[in-house]
Protein backbone atom coordinates (compact mmCIF):
# COMPACT_ATOMS: atom_id res chain seq x y z
CA UNK A 1 0.00 0.00 0.00
CA UNK A 2 1.09 3.41 -0.51
CA UNK A 3 2.32 5.73 2.12
CA UNK A 4 5.24 5.89 4.22
CA UNK A 5 4.73 8.31 7.11
CA UNK A 6 4.43 6.36 9.38
CA UNK A 7 6.23 3.41 11.17
CA UNK A 8 3.36 1.84 13.02
CA UNK A 9 2.84 -2.00 11.94
CA UNK A 10 -0.75 -1.93 10.50
CA UNK A 11 -2.14 -5.04 9.14
CA UNK A 12 -6.00 -4.53 7.54
CA UNK A 13 -7.31 -7.65 6.37
CA UNK A 14 -9.45 -7.15 3.33
CA UNK A 15 -10.78 -8.09 -0.10
CA UNK A 16 -10.49 -6.36 -3.54
CA UNK A 17 -14.81 -6.74 -4.11
CA UNK A 18 -15.47 -5.90 -0.20
CA UNK A 19 -16.83 -1.94 -0.39
CA UNK A 20 -16.20 -1.81 3.31
CA UNK A 21 -12.62 -2.57 2.76
CA UNK A 22 -12.64 0.07 0.19
CA UNK A 23 -13.72 3.23 2.97
CA UNK A 24 -10.35 1.61 5.23
CA UNK A 25 -8.30 1.56 2.24
CA UNK A 26 -9.16 4.96 1.49
CA UNK A 27 -8.86 6.53 4.89
CA UNK A 28 -5.27 4.76 4.87
CA UNK A 29 -3.85 6.23 2.32
CA UNK A 30 -5.63 9.67 2.31
CA UNK A 31 -3.49 9.33 6.17
CA UNK A 32 -0.42 8.46 4.35
CA UNK A 33 -0.11 5.62 6.15
CA UNK A 34 1.15 2.44 5.14
CA UNK A 35 -0.15 -1.25 5.96
CA UNK A 36 -0.12 -4.76 4.81
CA UNK A 37 -3.15 -5.78 3.16
CA UNK A 38 -3.55 -9.40 3.98
CA UNK A 39 -6.77 -10.99 2.00
CA UNK A 40 -9.61 -12.79 2.95
CA UNK A 41 -11.34 -14.33 -0.19
CA UNK A 42 -15.08 -13.72 1.03
CA UNK A 43 -16.21 -15.21 -2.21
CA UNK A 44 -14.56 -18.45 -1.16
CA UNK A 45 -15.97 -17.84 2.36
CA UNK A 46 -12.52 -16.91 3.92
CA UNK A 47 -14.60 -15.26 6.46
CA UNK A 48 -15.82 -18.16 8.19
CA UNK A 49 -12.46 -19.97 9.01
CA UNK A 50 -11.40 -20.91 12.13
CA UNK A 51 -8.38 -18.52 11.60
CA UNK A 52 -10.28 -15.53 10.48
CA UNK A 53 -12.91 -16.47 13.48
CA UNK A 54 -9.90 -15.60 16.03
CA UNK A 55 -9.71 -12.24 14.63
CA UNK A 56 -13.38 -11.18 13.95
CA UNK A 57 -16.07 -13.43 15.02
CA UNK A 58 -18.40 -11.49 13.28
CA UNK A 59 -17.06 -12.94 10.66
CA UNK A 60 -16.94 -9.66 8.80
CA UNK A 61 -13.94 -7.82 6.92
CA UNK A 62 -12.12 -5.31 7.11
CA UNK A 63 -10.52 -6.04 10.30
CA UNK A 64 -7.20 -3.83 10.95
CA UNK A 65 -4.63 -5.03 13.40
CA UNK A 66 -2.66 -1.88 15.44
CA UNK A 67 -0.53 -1.62 18.65
CA UNK A 68 -1.41 -4.88 19.30
CA UNK A 69 -5.55 -4.43 19.14
CA UNK A 70 -7.69 -5.95 16.90
CA UNK A 71 -9.93 -3.39 15.36
CA UNK A 72 -13.34 -3.96 13.26
CA UNK A 73 -16.12 -2.19 11.03
CA UNK A 74 -15.11 0.16 8.82
CA UNK A 75 -16.83 3.34 10.61
CA UNK A 76 -15.26 2.31 13.81
CA UNK A 77 -11.59 2.07 12.07
CA UNK A 78 -11.77 5.52 9.90
CA UNK A 79 -13.07 6.99 13.30
CA UNK A 80 -9.36 5.16 15.31
CA UNK A 81 -7.33 6.40 12.69
CA UNK A 82 -8.31 10.03 12.73
CA UNK A 83 -7.79 9.85 16.20
CA UNK A 84 -4.35 8.54 16.45
CA UNK A 85 -3.33 9.84 13.03
CA UNK A 86 -4.68 13.52 13.35
CA UNK A 87 -3.65 14.99 9.90
CA UNK A 88 -4.78 15.02 7.74
CA UNK A 89 -8.45 15.17 9.56
CA UNK A 90 -10.85 13.24 7.88
CA UNK A 91 -13.62 14.79 10.65
CA UNK A 92 -14.84 18.51 10.80
CA UNK A 93 -14.62 20.98 13.85
CA UNK A 94 -18.18 21.31 15.57
CA UNK A 95 -20.17 18.08 17.43
CA UNK A 96 -22.97 19.69 15.10
CA UNK A 97 -20.74 19.00 11.91
CA UNK A 98 -18.98 15.74 13.37
CA UNK A 99 -22.96 14.39 13.51
CA UNK A 100 -24.12 15.23 9.85
CA UNK A 101 -20.74 13.45 8.81
CA UNK A 102 -21.63 10.26 10.66
CA UNK A 103 -25.21 10.46 9.78
CA UNK A 104 -23.97 10.50 6.28
CA UNK A 105 -21.52 8.05 7.05
CA UNK A 106 -24.36 5.76 8.24
CA UNK A 107 -26.60 6.19 5.46
CA UNK A 108 -24.20 3.73 3.27
CA UNK A 109 -22.22 2.01 6.31
CA UNK A 110 -25.88 1.08 8.05
CA UNK A 111 -28.86 1.26 6.12
CA UNK A 112 -27.30 0.26 2.72
CA UNK A 113 -24.35 -1.72 2.45
CA UNK A 114 -25.28 -4.54 5.17
CA UNK A 115 -28.15 -5.33 2.93
CA UNK A 116 -26.18 -5.83 -0.40
CA UNK A 117 -23.22 -8.09 1.62
CA UNK A 118 -22.39 -11.55 0.55
CA UNK A 119 -24.44 -12.86 3.73
CA UNK A 120 -27.73 -11.72 2.38
CA UNK A 121 -27.29 -12.64 -0.92
CA UNK A 122 -26.74 -16.57 -0.08
CA UNK A 123 -29.55 -16.38 2.47
CA UNK A 124 -32.05 -14.10 0.03
CA UNK A 125 -30.99 -18.09 -3.01
CA UNK A 126 -31.42 -20.06 -0.18
CA UNK A 127 -35.01 -18.75 0.18
CA UNK A 128 -35.54 -19.33 -3.54
CA UNK A 129 -34.65 -16.01 -5.29
CA UNK A 130 -32.61 -16.26 -8.84
CA UNK A 131 -29.40 -14.19 -9.00
CA UNK A 132 -32.05 -11.88 -11.25
CA UNK A 133 -33.93 -10.99 -8.32
CA UNK A 134 -30.86 -10.76 -5.89
CA UNK A 135 -29.48 -8.79 -8.10
CA UNK A 136 -32.74 -6.47 -8.14
CA UNK A 137 -32.52 -6.47 -4.15
CA UNK A 138 -29.10 -5.15 -4.41
CA UNK A 139 -30.26 -2.52 -7.01
CA UNK A 140 -33.13 -1.61 -5.26
CA UNK A 141 -31.63 -0.77 -2.02
CA UNK A 142 -28.68 0.98 -3.73
CA UNK A 143 -30.80 3.22 -5.66
CA UNK A 144 -32.16 4.02 -2.29
CA UNK A 145 -29.43 5.03 -0.93
CA UNK A 146 -28.49 7.14 -3.76
CA UNK A 147 -31.93 9.26 -3.64
CA UNK A 148 -31.22 9.98 0.27
CA UNK A 149 -27.69 10.87 -0.67
CA UNK A 150 -29.05 13.14 -3.49
CA UNK A 151 -31.59 14.48 -1.06
CA UNK A 152 -29.44 15.26 1.45
CA UNK A 153 -26.83 16.91 -1.12
CA UNK A 154 -29.42 18.94 -2.43
CA UNK A 155 -30.64 20.24 0.65
CA UNK A 156 -26.75 21.08 2.10
CA UNK A 157 -24.61 21.32 -1.21
CA UNK A 158 -21.23 19.85 -1.22
CA UNK A 159 -18.77 22.99 -0.90
CA UNK A 160 -16.89 20.86 -3.03
CA UNK A 161 -16.76 18.14 -0.22
CA UNK A 162 -20.02 17.13 1.54
CA UNK A 163 -18.72 19.22 4.87
CA UNK A 164 -16.74 21.73 3.15
CA UNK A 165 -13.62 22.36 1.83
CA UNK A 166 -11.32 19.12 2.80
CA UNK A 167 -12.19 15.77 2.25
CA UNK A 168 -13.45 13.27 5.31
CA UNK A 169 -15.06 10.19 6.02
CA UNK A 170 -18.56 11.24 4.70
CA UNK A 171 -17.20 11.65 1.23
CA UNK A 172 -15.43 8.27 1.73
CA UNK A 173 -18.59 6.97 2.10
CA UNK A 174 -20.60 8.42 -0.62
CA UNK A 175 -17.64 7.12 -3.01
CA UNK A 176 -18.20 3.32 -1.32
CA UNK A 177 -22.06 4.18 -2.47
CA UNK A 178 -20.97 5.00 -5.36
CA UNK A 179 -18.77 2.26 -6.21
CA UNK A 180 -21.78 -0.22 -4.90
CA UNK A 181 -23.95 1.52 -7.10
CA UNK A 182 -21.45 0.83 -9.89
CA UNK A 183 -21.59 -2.81 -8.58
CA UNK A 184 -25.94 -2.82 -8.88
CA UNK A 185 -26.25 -0.99 -12.12
CA UNK A 186 -27.58 1.81 -10.08
CA UNK A 187 -27.03 5.17 -12.71
CA UNK A 188 -25.83 7.96 -10.92
CA UNK A 189 -26.44 10.04 -13.89
CA UNK A 190 -30.00 11.79 -12.63
CA UNK A 191 -28.45 12.38 -9.35
CA UNK A 192 -25.90 14.99 -10.02
CA UNK A 193 -25.20 15.72 -6.88
CA UNK A 194 -23.94 12.16 -6.06
CA UNK A 195 -22.28 12.00 -9.16
CA UNK A 196 -20.29 15.02 -8.65
CA UNK A 197 -18.46 14.25 -5.73
CA UNK A 198 -18.31 11.26 -6.33
CA UNK A 199 -16.50 12.12 -9.11
CA UNK A 200 -14.40 14.82 -7.42
CA UNK A 201 -13.70 12.19 -5.07
CA UNK A 202 -12.16 9.68 -7.56
CA UNK A 203 -9.60 12.35 -9.21
CA UNK A 204 -8.11 11.58 -5.29
CA UNK A 205 -5.15 9.28 -6.09
CA UNK A 206 -5.73 8.01 -2.52
CA UNK A 207 -9.63 7.32 -3.79
CA UNK A 208 -8.37 6.07 -7.19
CA UNK A 209 -5.81 3.47 -5.86
CA UNK A 210 -7.94 1.67 -3.28
CA UNK A 211 -11.01 1.89 -5.92
CA UNK A 212 -11.68 -2.51 -5.51
CA UNK A 213 -11.63 -2.68 -9.38
CA UNK A 214 -7.52 -1.73 -9.36
CA UNK A 215 -6.99 -4.36 -6.08
CA UNK A 216 -5.08 -7.60 -6.94
CA UNK A 217 -7.37 -10.36 -7.64
CA UNK A 218 -10.13 -8.09 -8.97
CA UNK A 219 -11.26 -8.76 -12.72
CA UNK A 220 -9.62 -7.32 -15.70
CA UNK A 221 -11.17 -4.46 -18.27
CA UNK B 1 -39.38 12.81 29.47
CA UNK B 2 -37.34 12.25 32.68
CA UNK B 3 -34.62 14.45 32.98
CA UNK B 4 -34.46 18.34 33.70
CA UNK B 5 -30.47 19.05 34.01
CA UNK B 6 -30.30 21.22 30.45
CA UNK B 7 -32.45 24.34 29.46
CA UNK B 8 -31.40 23.88 25.69
CA UNK B 9 -34.94 22.87 23.82
CA UNK B 10 -34.45 19.25 22.24
CA UNK B 11 -37.32 17.58 19.82
CA UNK B 12 -36.98 14.05 19.40
CA UNK B 13 -38.87 12.16 16.61
CA UNK B 14 -39.55 8.51 17.75
CA UNK B 15 -41.89 5.58 18.15
CA UNK B 16 -42.41 3.09 20.77
CA UNK B 17 -41.81 0.41 18.47
CA UNK B 18 -38.27 2.09 17.41
CA UNK B 19 -35.47 0.12 18.50
CA UNK B 20 -33.14 3.02 17.12
CA UNK B 21 -35.39 5.48 18.84
CA UNK B 22 -34.98 3.54 22.13
CA UNK B 23 -31.12 3.97 21.63
CA UNK B 24 -31.42 7.67 21.63
CA UNK B 25 -34.37 7.47 24.54
CA UNK B 26 -32.01 5.87 26.91
CA UNK B 27 -28.84 8.19 26.08
CA UNK B 28 -30.96 11.47 26.21
CA UNK B 29 -32.06 9.88 29.74
CA UNK B 30 -28.06 8.82 30.86
CA UNK B 31 -27.47 12.51 30.61
CA UNK B 32 -30.84 13.34 32.03
CA UNK B 33 -31.53 15.78 29.28
CA UNK B 34 -35.27 16.88 28.95
CA UNK B 35 -36.47 16.09 25.21
CA UNK B 36 -40.10 16.28 23.93
CA UNK B 37 -40.75 13.04 21.81
CA UNK B 38 -42.71 13.79 18.56
CA UNK B 39 -44.34 10.50 17.45
CA UNK B 40 -43.58 9.29 13.78
CA UNK B 41 -45.83 5.99 13.68
CA UNK B 42 -43.75 3.74 11.74
CA UNK B 43 -46.62 1.50 11.21
CA UNK B 44 -48.91 3.83 9.24
CA UNK B 45 -46.04 5.03 7.38
CA UNK B 46 -45.27 8.39 8.96
CA UNK B 47 -42.05 8.30 8.36
CA UNK B 48 -42.41 8.81 4.54
CA UNK B 49 -45.03 12.05 4.89
CA UNK B 50 -43.90 15.40 3.25
CA UNK B 51 -43.52 16.84 6.50
CA UNK B 52 -41.64 14.21 7.75
CA UNK B 53 -39.09 14.14 4.69
CA UNK B 54 -38.26 17.63 5.47
CA UNK B 55 -36.78 16.44 8.43
CA UNK B 56 -35.08 13.01 7.23
CA UNK B 57 -34.95 12.42 3.08
CA UNK B 58 -33.71 8.82 4.64
CA UNK B 59 -37.63 8.55 6.05
CA UNK B 60 -36.17 6.82 9.39
CA UNK B 61 -36.24 7.68 12.91
CA UNK B 62 -35.12 8.90 15.46
CA UNK B 63 -34.23 12.56 14.61
CA UNK B 64 -33.38 14.96 17.13
CA UNK B 65 -33.78 19.12 16.59
CA UNK B 66 -30.83 20.27 18.58
CA UNK B 67 -29.43 23.96 18.29
CA UNK B 68 -31.35 24.77 15.35
CA UNK B 69 -30.07 21.65 13.63
CA UNK B 70 -31.50 18.09 12.33
CA UNK B 71 -29.85 15.05 13.69
CA UNK B 72 -30.14 11.48 12.23
CA UNK B 73 -28.77 8.32 13.02
CA UNK B 74 -28.96 6.72 16.51
CA UNK B 75 -24.72 6.11 16.58
CA UNK B 76 -24.37 10.13 15.18
CA UNK B 77 -27.19 10.88 17.89
CA UNK B 78 -25.59 9.40 20.36
CA UNK B 79 -22.25 10.84 19.92
CA UNK B 80 -23.40 13.90 19.64
CA UNK B 81 -24.91 14.18 22.75
CA UNK B 82 -21.71 11.95 24.30
CA UNK B 83 -19.52 15.23 22.57
CA UNK B 84 -22.30 18.51 23.45
CA UNK B 85 -22.95 16.96 26.92
CA UNK B 86 -20.19 14.80 28.24
CA UNK B 87 -21.31 13.76 31.88
CA UNK B 88 -22.07 11.41 32.11
CA UNK B 89 -19.35 9.96 29.37
CA UNK B 90 -21.09 7.40 27.45
CA UNK B 91 -18.02 6.84 25.83
CA UNK B 92 -14.07 5.23 27.01
CA UNK B 93 -11.02 7.19 27.17
CA UNK B 94 -8.57 5.85 25.02
CA UNK B 95 -8.96 5.65 20.73
CA UNK B 96 -8.60 1.80 20.84
CA UNK B 97 -11.43 1.54 23.36
CA UNK B 98 -13.51 3.96 21.64
CA UNK B 99 -12.92 1.91 18.50
CA UNK B 100 -14.03 -1.34 20.44
CA UNK B 101 -17.13 0.69 22.02
CA UNK B 102 -18.08 1.99 18.18
CA UNK B 103 -17.50 -2.12 16.58
CA UNK B 104 -19.79 -3.62 19.23
CA UNK B 105 -22.35 -0.62 19.16
CA UNK B 106 -22.09 -1.00 14.54
CA UNK B 107 -22.93 -5.04 15.50
CA UNK B 108 -26.70 -4.06 16.19
CA UNK B 109 -26.85 -0.56 14.58
CA UNK B 110 -25.29 -1.42 11.02
CA UNK B 111 -24.96 -5.36 10.80
CA UNK B 112 -28.45 -5.99 12.29
CA UNK B 113 -30.90 -3.63 12.93
CA UNK B 114 -30.97 -2.37 9.21
CA UNK B 115 -32.03 -5.59 8.20
CA UNK B 116 -35.52 -6.23 10.48
CA UNK B 117 -36.89 -2.43 10.13
CA UNK B 118 -40.13 -2.03 8.15
CA UNK B 119 -39.24 -1.33 4.79
CA UNK B 120 -37.24 -4.57 4.55
CA UNK B 121 -40.02 -6.71 6.29
CA UNK B 122 -42.30 -4.57 3.80
CA UNK B 123 -40.05 -5.47 1.15
CA UNK B 124 -39.93 -9.11 1.31
CA UNK B 125 -43.15 -9.59 1.93
CA UNK B 126 -43.52 -7.89 -1.72
CA UNK B 127 -41.72 -10.35 -2.80
CA UNK B 128 -43.74 -13.32 -1.76
CA UNK B 129 -42.78 -14.76 1.80
CA UNK B 130 -45.46 -14.77 4.22
CA UNK B 131 -45.87 -13.66 7.83
CA UNK B 132 -43.85 -16.44 9.30
CA UNK B 133 -40.79 -16.23 6.58
CA UNK B 134 -40.67 -12.60 7.20
CA UNK B 135 -40.31 -13.19 11.21
CA UNK B 136 -37.71 -16.18 10.66
CA UNK B 137 -35.51 -13.39 8.42
CA UNK B 138 -35.56 -11.59 11.74
CA UNK B 139 -34.79 -13.81 14.09
CA UNK B 140 -32.28 -15.74 12.13
CA UNK B 141 -30.01 -12.35 11.45
CA UNK B 142 -31.34 -10.78 15.48
CA UNK B 143 -29.84 -14.66 16.77
CA UNK B 144 -26.51 -14.15 14.44
CA UNK B 145 -25.85 -11.08 16.11
CA UNK B 146 -26.61 -12.29 19.90
CA UNK B 147 -24.15 -14.73 18.75
CA UNK B 148 -21.26 -12.72 17.37
CA UNK B 149 -22.04 -10.24 21.23
CA UNK B 150 -21.46 -13.47 22.72
CA UNK B 151 -18.58 -14.45 21.41
CA UNK B 152 -17.02 -11.03 21.41
CA UNK B 153 -18.15 -10.60 25.57
CA UNK B 154 -16.58 -13.63 26.03
CA UNK B 155 -13.46 -12.88 24.69
CA UNK B 156 -13.39 -9.73 26.88
CA UNK B 157 -16.01 -10.14 29.51
CA UNK B 158 -18.03 -6.90 30.49
CA UNK B 159 -16.50 -5.31 33.86
CA UNK B 160 -19.63 -5.04 34.61
CA UNK B 161 -20.12 -3.04 31.64
CA UNK B 162 -18.80 -3.68 28.05
CA UNK B 163 -15.75 -1.07 28.37
CA UNK B 164 -15.72 -1.34 31.83
CA UNK B 165 -17.06 0.17 34.97
CA UNK B 166 -19.52 2.70 33.67
CA UNK B 167 -22.15 2.18 30.58
CA UNK B 168 -21.63 3.42 27.86
CA UNK B 169 -23.04 3.57 23.93
CA UNK B 170 -21.83 0.25 23.33
CA UNK B 171 -24.00 -1.08 26.02
CA UNK B 172 -27.23 0.75 24.91
CA UNK B 173 -26.60 -0.94 21.68
CA UNK B 174 -26.35 -4.34 23.11
CA UNK B 175 -29.71 -3.44 25.14
CA UNK B 176 -30.67 -2.70 21.97
CA UNK B 177 -30.43 -5.51 20.61
CA UNK B 178 -32.08 -7.64 23.42
CA UNK B 179 -35.18 -6.08 22.40
CA UNK B 180 -34.88 -7.42 18.96
CA UNK B 181 -34.29 -10.53 20.23
CA UNK B 182 -37.19 -10.19 22.55
CA UNK B 183 -39.06 -8.88 19.16
CA UNK B 184 -37.87 -12.14 17.25
CA UNK B 185 -38.53 -14.64 19.53
CA UNK B 186 -34.69 -15.15 20.07
CA UNK B 187 -33.82 -16.86 23.44
CA UNK B 188 -30.98 -14.86 25.30
CA UNK B 189 -30.80 -17.83 27.81
CA UNK B 190 -28.39 -20.17 25.60
CA UNK B 191 -25.76 -16.68 25.50
CA UNK B 192 -24.74 -15.53 28.88
CA UNK B 193 -22.86 -13.06 28.55
CA UNK B 194 -25.35 -11.12 26.61
CA UNK B 195 -28.22 -12.47 28.79
CA UNK B 196 -26.10 -10.54 32.04
CA UNK B 197 -25.47 -7.67 30.09
CA UNK B 198 -28.61 -6.48 29.05
CA UNK B 199 -30.32 -7.49 32.31
CA UNK B 200 -27.96 -5.42 33.89
CA UNK B 201 -28.58 -2.15 31.81
CA UNK B 202 -32.25 -2.77 32.23
CA UNK B 203 -31.59 -2.57 35.89
CA UNK B 204 -31.07 0.76 35.24
CA UNK B 205 -34.23 3.28 35.26
CA UNK B 206 -32.67 4.98 32.00
CA UNK B 207 -33.16 1.42 30.55
CA UNK B 208 -35.99 0.51 32.04
CA UNK B 209 -37.99 3.71 31.29
CA UNK B 210 -37.28 4.47 27.91
CA UNK B 211 -38.17 -0.14 26.48
CA UNK B 212 -40.21 0.33 24.00
CA UNK B 213 -42.78 -1.69 25.81
CA UNK B 214 -42.98 1.10 28.35
CA UNK B 215 -43.49 4.22 25.75
CA UNK B 216 -47.22 5.76 24.89
CA UNK B 217 -49.24 3.39 22.33
CA UNK B 218 -47.12 0.25 22.66
CA UNK B 219 -49.43 -3.17 23.56
CA UNK B 220 -50.32 -4.05 26.94
CA UNK B 221 -49.36 -6.90 28.55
Amino acid sequence: MAGTSSSAPIEFYGFWRSIASFRVRTALRLKGLSAEERVIDLLKGEQHSDAFDKINPGHAIPALLSDGAILTQSLAIMEYLDEVYPEPSLMPKTPIDRAYARALALVAVADTHPLVVPRIRHKLAAMGHDEAAVMSWCNHWTHEAVKTYESLLARRPAAPFALGATVGIADICIASLSVQAHFFKVDLAPYPHVATLAKLCFELPAFAESHPLKQPGAPQG
